[in-house]
């Protein structure tokens, strides 16, 4: 494995653990009425187109890592439909 | 280019467009409280690493998918910064 290589799964990995912080804050804060559910909606399409390339491509690399990154999103999109509207809450 | 690589192309593109609704919807309502600004700063900081890895790899669709990506993530970087407080403001 060279330099190179190192580098994409360094980045490949990073990857994976993008939605991560978001999520964390989102569970802590019980606010997301600035996400946008389009966002993590489209993630979640996206990451399925993901995992069946990866699988046709025979590549559990790429099936494993969106994988990560799918369950993600479907969380966001769950706390997006539950947390939506708790600063309106708040203020009533 | 057989199904596969469409599914694998189809999957990139749609990749690219995923932080759009997200700058979209902080734009227009200036207001990004309950957005992370960990999740973007690792967006942007992974995709500097993607571009790079292209351009290594001498792999132009990596480059320019992943520089949009790093101009959506650093715009919301900038967007966090400036809107943060704007819920808070108003109810002030």
């Amino acid at each position: 494995m060279n330099g190179v290589d190192i580098l994409g799964y360094s980045a490949g990995f990073i990857t994976t653990l993008t939605f991560l912080p978001q999520v964390l804050k989102t569970y802590k804060e019980k606010s997301a009425r600035d996400i946008s559910l389009n966002m993590f909606l489209i993630a979640a399409t996206n990451e399925i187109m993901w995992v069946v390339y990866g699988f046709l491509k025979n590549d559990m690399v790429i099936v494993l890592t969106n994988a990560v990154v799918l369950v993600l999103s479907l969380t966001m999109v769950v706390f997006k439909l539950k947390y939506s509207k708790s600063v309106a809450n708040k203020i009533e």
